[in-house]
């Protein structure tokens, strides 16, 4: 069954589908609803014709400049950079954020071969100069790469009289001391905040 | 944004795929070959067109009769009965077996209200009057729904001259005592095999 076998082979490439799980999706497309996958095609489809990048924050939208960028509402005084465009949609999601975002692109990663400038700093700096920013928040992932590129942005931003804030890490809400890893739990010794302050 | 939206509401569907494996494969998506999101497009759009099921065994094929029914060298004295379709795949997959297969569609389901009429017995019995079977292997799954059609298949088959017989149960090779469940280990000690006999 060369069709078949072309759907399995090509729903395998996704990222997290192995070989067992593209088969299951594949003969639930032969099952499923007609419409259904005439409208999921459509949508593969079209979608790198419809999202386009934000031209102020690189972040995915289908109007540039995108929705946050645009958002009249939005506090223009407070910046969060993240790695990747879908950082963008979880802290938003979070509904903890009202700022603006900026997306670098990823994270510094000497040892596969990403510098500074294959990130986007360049109009970071200058979306900073021309703005008036009272704080930067820097919400590259808690790995190396992440804590690298973080480094860097502090490095960075060290003149501007801005204040620049890393995201907290720690144990997630719901965990369990006994599951935590043992950095983790070490960065979160490390971060521990006094009650006696509040 | 509309579309991404959709996208990810779309991918979130698919069997084992929950909200967040869809963010993930729709930002794949937008970032992924444009060859290869055109292919994965058209597969799906006309995966319903090409595959049908084959009039005889009820297999998914691209072709009636399908290659398993219609390949001369297979031992037409053998048949294996399943529940679905990808159960041939799988079972033919394993290279453990060379005889001719019959999909049931599914299995006996009181609760559910799926009964005898609705899954496809009538052509596996005419097929076995037609045919020349020496062995019926039924290979429903090992749960209640398909304990409760092999026992049925069993008695709908007891009247004619041919040896049936159900897919062994027992441990997985390469489990663990320790971590068997109760049933899969009861089952196995019930179903032991003599090495006197051998």
């Amino acid at each position: 069954m060369h069709s078949l076998d072309l759907l399995i082979q090509h729903l395998s490439r996704l990222p997290g589908i192995g070989i067992k799980s593209a088969s299951r999706l594949a003969y639930h497309l032969i099952q499923s609803d007609a419409a259904y996958n005439a409208q999921l095609s459509e949508l593969i489809a079209t979608i790198q014709d419809t999202i386009i990048s934000c031209s102020i924050c690189n972040s995915y939208s289908e109007q540039d400049p995108c929705e946050v960028c645009s958002d009249a509402s939005r506090d223009r005084t407070t910046m969060c950079v993240v790695e990747h465009p879908q950082d963008v949609l979880t802290i938003s999601g979070s509904g903890a954020y009202s700022g603006l975002f900026h997306v670098l692109g990823g994270a510094l990663s000497p040892l596969n071969g990403v510098g500074p400038q294959d990130l986007d700093f360049r109009n970071l700096i200058e979306r900073i100069r021309k703005g008036s920013f009272k704080e930067i928040i820097i919400a590259t992932n808690p790995t190396e790469e992440g804590d690298t590129t973080a480094m860097y942005l502090r490095h960075l931003l060290k003149d501007f009289d801005i204040r620049i804030t890393r995201i907290a890490s720690g144990l997630p809400i719901g965990g369990d001391l006994e599951y935590a890893d043992k950095i983790t739990l070490s960065r979160a010794l490390r971060s521990r905040i006094s009650f006696n302050d509040e």
